[in-house]
C-alpha cells in the first residue's frame, strides 16, 4: 500500500525554527487554533454535535457545512499536536478535541448515520440532495478529521464511527439496481476514501471512491437519465427551479457532472469542486495500479487529469495561482477570461480552490515527476494560499483578488458565514511539509525527490537504519540550498532537486549550478535538464551539496498576460512570489491604483524591510511608474462613448515610484484597501518578419 | 395635442430616389416586405390568428412572441404601402394586411381579450404571468400595428378592437383594490399607449400607461411585496423556479422592476426592455405637461431619464451604438464591461436594443434639443441598426458582435426563431424620415430641427400655407449639406441644423461653415455653438444655404475606449460610420484578427469602391498593420499561466495592409465569418507633468 500523502508524511519532517515555514506554523499554533476554537465556539459549531436547534438553523441551510468546518479544525488540530508545543495551550486544544469527538460519536445514528443538517434540521431526507446539501462533502471531511484523529491518538474514537457510516454510504450508492446511482455534488468524500483506503485496506472505501468517480456525470444514469435530474424530479422539482449559483437551469457543468470526467475536455464549475475531485480522479489512478488485476485500466483518467490541468494552467489561472474568475458560480469562465477584480469583470480566486491546486499538484506529482506541477504547486502556496491568512494567524480572505475596487476593498476578515477557507488553511499549514518532499524506499536505494525548499529536515527509517537529509535555505528570497545528508554507507541516496521554470541561467549560461562541482559533470544547462524528469535534477546524494541558482532568478521580473486576456498589464515576480502594490506604502493613490502604468524596460529597485510580526525581513520593490493626474479620463468625456486618440496625449501625468510587497503580505498593516498585481502597461515592441524591431 | 412621432410625421417627407437611405427603403419595398411575409405564412404566424393549434405550441413558449411578430410586420407594411410602389407587389402586401386585419378581429373575445397565446395554448391564464409571457407586450405591438393601419387605410377595423382591449385592460390593472397592481414584463404597451392617446386623445390609454411607468418596481405594491413576486407565488413557483434569462433569484433588474424607476442609478438587465422602458418615460413626461393640471409632476422622471441615459453612453455602449454585454440576460454588464465578443467574455448589442435607443433619443430630443441625443441616434442607426440587415433586405442579423469568433462566425441569417429584430428594421425603415428631423409651428414661425441628413424634401402645411425645406447631401460620406427652403414671405423659417460631435475644425478654426456666409457672422466655433441648443446652430432660413463641414470631419479618425474597459484597441472611424475588417477582403486573415495589431499614428489610405447589390459607392479604408506570425503566443508556453516581459519581442511579425469596410457593410459578400472592429493598439505616448511627452 502506498501511503505518500502529505497527511501521512509530513511528521518525519522538523522544519528549522528560524524558517519562513515554522514561524508561520507556529503563529498558526499560537494563535490561529485558538482563536478559530473559539469562533467556533461563540458560533454554535462546537456544540453542533449535541444536537439541539440552533438559531441558525432558521436560515434554512447556513448551517449544512458545520460538519466539515468542525472536522476541517479537528483534523488541524490533531497534526499540531503531534509536534512538542506549548504545555498549556496544548491542553485546550487537546481537551476540545476530546470532547468535540465524544459529542460527534453521541450524534451517530445507530444504523451508523453522522450529519447535522439531516438530524437536526431535515430529519427524514437523508440522502435525498446529495447534489447540493453537502452530505457526503461533510462525510469526507470527517473521515479525514478520522485518519487524523487516529494517526495523532492511535485510538479508533472517531474511525470505527466512520468506518460504520462507511458501510451505509457503501450500501446505499452504487451499481446495484437497488442502490442510488448518484455521487457527491461537491466532491471531498472520495479523496478521503482513497487515504482511508490507503491507511486501512477497506476495499469497500476504494470501490465508493471509483464508483464516485466513474459513474460522474453518465447522461443515463437513472432510468435512460441524468442522476441529478431524477433525484431533482423526486424531490419535486422544476426544470426552472436551481441554486443561485447555476446560472441557468441543468448547470450541471458547476460540479463537473455535467458529461463523464473522461470526456471532459476544459475545466468548468465550481473551482473548489473541481480541484477536490481530480485530486481524488488522479489519487485514483495510483491507487488503481495497486488493486485493480489490470494496473493500467484507469490510466484513461490520468490523461483526463493531465487534459484538465493543462486547460487550467494555460487559459484559466491567476498569476498568483487563483483560480475562478466567476464570483456566481465561484468558479471557472471562459478560457483567457481573467479579469483583476469585480468592477472589471470579476475575480474570484477562492483560498480553498488553491488549496485544491497543491492537493491535485502534489497527486499529479505523484503520478509523474514534473516540475509543470511542483512549480504550480509553489506559486498557489506562496501566493493565494499563504496570503489567505493574515501574518498574525487571526484573520483571512476568502477571495483573493489581483485588485480591489470600491465595492470590494483589500480587507481581511475574522471569520466567514461559509468557513471552509480559515480551517482549512490550518490543516494545510499543519500538513505543509509533507508538500515538500517525497520519498520512495526499494532495499536500500532511497529517492528524494524535493519539491520545495525550505530550512528542515527530513527523517526516514530505511530498513531499520536512520537516514536524514537537511536543507538550509533563504528561500523565497534567495537561494542556495545546502543539503546536510546522513546516510550509512550501505544505502543509496538519490536526490531529484527542483528546478523552478521561472529560474535564469546564469551567466556561463547554466540554468543551476550544483557544488561540490565534480556533482555536476554536464553542467546545469537548460538542454541537459529537459532531458531528466522534466523540472528536475538527479544527483547521487552527497554532503554537503548546494543548489544554487544565478542572481538574474532572484531580481525582480515582469510577467504578461497572454493577448487574449485582453489583460495589457505587468505584473512584478521575484522568485516565486506574485508582488502587489498597497495605498499603506502608496499613499497617494485614490484609485485602486487603476490609472497607474509601468513599463517593461522600468528599472527596478530592492529593499530590504522588516516585519515585526513574525520578525522577519522581505524584500520590497520599487519601480518607477506614471500616474494619470487628469480625472477626467474618468468622468463623462462627451457625447459618445470612449474617446478620440491623441486626447490621452493632452492628459497630463505625474513620475511616480510605485512601491510593491509581496502578495501575501497585503492587508497586514491597516490602510485604506487599494491594491492591485497587474499594472497597466506603457510600452510594447515586437520583431518584424526578415529582422528588425518595430517600436511606436 | 403635441402628435411628433417617427411613425406620424414621415409621411410629410420624400426621400431623394437616388440617395442612401431611399435606396435602402426601396429595398425592404421590393424583398423584404415580400420575404418577411412568406415566412410569417411558412411558420404558421400569419394563420395563427385563426387559432387553430400549430406544431409549434408543442414546445411550450416558443409561440409566445408571435402576435408582435405579425403586428410589426403589418405595421411595417402600412407605413411603405402609403407611398407609391409597384402596383402588383402593393396589392400583394395590400391584401395580406386585409386579411390579417379580418383574423385579427375573429380572433377577439367578446370581452375585448385579445392575445393567442392564453387563448389556444393557456386559455383561462390569462394575467397570471406578465412578468414573463409577454402578453401585454404583444397588446402594445398590437395598439402600434393599428395606428399605423388607421393612418393608411383611414378606417378603424383594427383601432377599433384594440381600444375594446384597452378597455379591459384599463379595467384589470390599476391602484384599485380589485385591481392588479402590475405592468408588463417586458415594457412596450406603454409608449404604444402614449402614442393611442395623443392620436385619439382616450384618457384610459394615458392613465394605464402613467400606471404602469410609476407603479414599476415598488417593492410594497402588493400585501407590502412586490407586484412580480406574489404573481409568482400565485402561480406556485417557488423563490428557486426562475427564468433561464435570471442568473439568480429575484432578478428583476433583468425587466427593469428592481426598484421604482426614480430610484434608478444605473441602466441594467435586459436592453431592449430598458430602452422601451425609457421611451414611455420620456414620452410620458412630455405628454404629462400637456395633460396635468401641474405641468411639473413628472420632470423628476426627466431626471432619471437623464440619468440612465448618461450611464448607458459612458459606460456601456459600444462604439458601434449597440448596448447589451451580457448574453445570457440579453442586456447590460457592469459599467465598462464592453468585450467585443463572446470568446472575449460577452458582446449581445441586440438590433432591436439599439432601434430601442433610437426611439428613446428621439423621445428625449423631443424634451431637450441637444446632439448628445441626436449623435447617438444617428450612430445606432448607422451601424448596428443599419448593419442588422443585410444590402438586399433579404438576411438579418440579431447580435451585433464587435468581433467574431470561431463558435460565433459573422454570418446573417434569414429569420430566428424568437423573430423581433427582421420585422423591427422593417418598420423602422418605413418610418426613417420621421426621426431626421422635427418642426414645431406656432403661427407663422415654423422651426426645424434636423437631426440626420440625407437628400429628403419635407413639406409642412403651416396655417394652410405649404412650406418645403429640400436637403441635398452625399451624407454619411462627406458634407456640404444644401438646403433649400420655399416659403411664403409671411412665414418665419429657423432651421436648427446638428453639429455631430464628431466633427473637427477647418483650418481657420471654425467647427462648420455656413453659406451664404453672411448667415454666419459669428463663425463656426465651437464656443459659441456650445452656448445655442448644444450640438445644433441655429439659423433664419435662407435658400440656398450650404453647411459644410472640414475635410478632417470625413477622415478616417481612430477611437479609444475609456481605460477602464482593458480594451487596449484602436477602432476606425469616418463620420458618423464605424468601420470593420473582414476576411473576404483580408483572405490571410486565421484567427478572427485577434493577432493584428495596429498602431494610431498608422496613415490611411480610402479607396473608392463600388457595391453592386445596391449600386452605389463606398469608402474603404487602408491602415498598415502587424500580424503576428508566432503562433507558439497560442498554444501553451511553458509550465506558468503568461509569460515573461521580453518574449514577446522574439516573435515574429509580418506588416499587412487591413482594409476596412464600413460596419453595416459587413457579412454582404460572402467570406469565412472573420470580422474585427477593434484591433490591437501597438504604441502609446502620455504627456508628463510639467511638460514633455513620454514615449517608450
Amino acid at each position: 500500500m502506498d501511503s505518500s500523502y502529505p497527511q501521512e508524511t509530513f511528521h518525519r519532517t522538523t522544519f528549522e525554527p528560524s524558517s519562513f515555514w515554522a514561524k508561520r506554523r507556529a503563529i498558526v499554533r499560537k494563535n490561529t487554533l485558538r482563536t478559530q476554537l473559539n469562533i467556533l465556539k461563540s458560533t454554535g459549531r462546537y456544540d453542533a454535535f449535541r444536537l439541539k436547534w440552533h438559531p441558525a438553523y432558521d436560515d434554512g441551510h447556513k448551517a449544512l457545512f458545520w460538519d466539515s468546518d468542525v472536522a476541517k479544525w479537528l483534523e488541524g488540530a490533531c497534526y499540531f499536536l503531534a509536534e512538542e508545543g506549548d504545555e498549556e495551550e496544548d491542553a485546550v486544544i487537546d481537551h476540545a478535541v476530546k470532547e468535540l469527538v465524544d459529542m460527534i460519536r453521541s450524534a451517530q445514528w445507530k444504523d451508523g448515520y453522522l450529519n447535522l443538517f439531516f438530524t437536526v434540521v431535515k430529519p427524514g431526507q437523508r440522502f435525498t440532495n446529495v447534489r447540493d446539501l453537502h452530505e457526503l462533502y461533510n462525510a469526507g471531511h470527517l473521515i479525514e478529521a478520522a485518519l487524523s484523529h487516529q494517526q495523532h491518538y492511535k485510538n479508533n474514537l472517531l474511525l470505527d464511527p466512520m468506518l460504520q457510516y462507511l458501510e451505509l454510504i457503501h450500501e446505499k450508492f452504487g451499481p446495484g439496481p437497488e442502490q442510488l446511482h448518484g455521487y457527491p455534488g461537491h466532491p471531498e468524500m472520495e479523496l478521503a476514501l482513497l487515504r482511508l483506503y490507503a491507511r486501512t485496506g477497506n476495499r469497500h472505501a476504494y470501490e465508493l471512491a471509483k464508483y464516485f468517480v466513474t459513474e460522474r456525470g453518465n447522461s443515463h444514469g437513472v432510468q435512460g437519465k441524468h442522476f441529478y435530474l431524477i433525484e431533482a424530479q423526486k424531490r419535486g422539482e422544476r426544470p426552472s427551479d436551481r441554486p443561485d449559483s447555476w446560472p441557468t437551469a441543468d448547470s450541471y457543468w458547476y460540479e463537473q457532472a455535467h458529461k463523464p470526467i473522461l470526456e471532459q475536455e476544459t475545466i468548468e464549475g465550481h473551482s473548489v469542486r473541481a480541484m477536490y475531485l481530480l485530486t481524488a480522479v488522479s489519487d485514483l489512478v495510483r491507487q488503481s495500479r495497486i488493486v485493480e488485476t489490470d494496473p493500467t485500466q484507469l490510466d484513461v483518467y490520468k490523461t483526463a487529469c493531465e487534459r484538465l490541468w493543462d486547460n487550467m494552467v494555460n487559459k484559466k489561472m491567476y498569476f498568483t495561482g487563483g483560480i475562478g474568475a466567476i464570483d456566481q458560480w465561484e468558479g471557472f469562465g471562459i478560457d483567457y477570461f481573467l479579469p483583476q477584480s469585480t468592477d472589471e469583470g470579476g475575480c474570484y480566486a477562492e483560498t480553498c480552490a488553491s488549496i485544491g491546486v497543491m492537493m491535485l499538484a502534489e497527486r499529479m506529482l505523484q503520478l509523474d515527476l514534473s516540475g509543470k506541477y511542483a512549480d504550480i504547486m509553489e506559486l498557489a502556496l506562496y501566493n493565494t494560499v499563504l496570503g489567505g491568512m493574515s501574518q498574525n494567524g487571526k484573520e483571512f480572505l476568502y477571495e483573493n483578488h489581483l485588485a480591489s475596487c470600491p465595492a470590494r476593498p483589500s480587507k481581511r476578515e475574522d471569520w466567514f458565514d461559509c468557513a471552509c477557507c480559515p480551517p482549512n488553511l490550518t490543516r494545510t499549514l499543519g500538513i505543509l511539509s509533507g508538500y515538500m518532499w517525497s520519498s520512495t524506499i526499494q532495499g536500500n536505494d532511497v529517492t528524494i525527490s524535493v519539491h520545495l525548499y525550505s530550512s528542515a529536515t527530513l527523517t526516514l527509517d530505511v530498513g531499520g537504519q536512520k537516514v536524514t537529509l537537511k536543507q538550509e535555505t533563504n528561500w523565497p528570497w534567495g537561494s542556495p540550498v545546502t543539503f546536510f545528508l546522513d546516510a550509512p554507507s550501505s544505502v543509496n541516496v538519490t536526490i531529484n532537486m527542483r528546478i523552478p521554470g521561472w529560474a535564469k541561467p546564469f551567466e556561463h549560461g547554466m540554468l543551476w549550478e550544483v557544488t561540490p562541482s565534480h556533482l555536476n559533470p554536464f553542467g546545469g544547462f537548460q538542454k541537459h535538464y529537459l532531458t531528466m524528469s522534466p523540472g528536475y535534477t538527479s544527483k547521487l546524494g552527497k554532503s554537503p551539496m548546494m543548489l544554487s541558482f544565478s542572481p538574474a532568478s532572484f531580481a525582480p521580473r515582469m510577467l504578461l498576460h497572454h493577448p487574449a486576456t485582453n489583460q495589457n498589464t505587468l505584473t512584478i515576480a521575484r522568485g516565486p512570489l506574485i508582488y502587489c502594490a498597497e495605498d499603506v506604502d502608496n499613499n497617494w493613490v485614490q484609485d485602486h491604483f487603476k490609472t497607474v502604468s509601468i513599463s517593461s524596460s522600468a528599472k527596478f529597485e530592492e529593499i530590504i524591510e522588516q516585519d515585526d510580526i513574525l520578525d522577519e525581513r522581505y524584500v520590497k520593490i520599487i519601480v518607477p511608474g506614471l500616474r494619470r493626474l487628469d480625472t477626467r479620463l474618468y468622468a463623462a468625456i462627451g457625447y459618445f462613448p470612449g474617446y478620440e486618440a491623441g486626447y490621452e496625449d493632452y492628459l497630463e501625468n505625474q513620475e511616480v515610484d510605485i512601491k510593491f510587497i509581496p502578495y501575501f503580505y497585503r492587508g497586514n498593516r491597516g490602510g485604506r484597501g487599494h491594491m492591485r498585481v497587474g499594472f497597466r502597461r506603457l510600452d510594447q515592441a515586437v520583431k518584424l518578419l526578415g529582422g528588425g524591431t518595430w517600436r511606436p
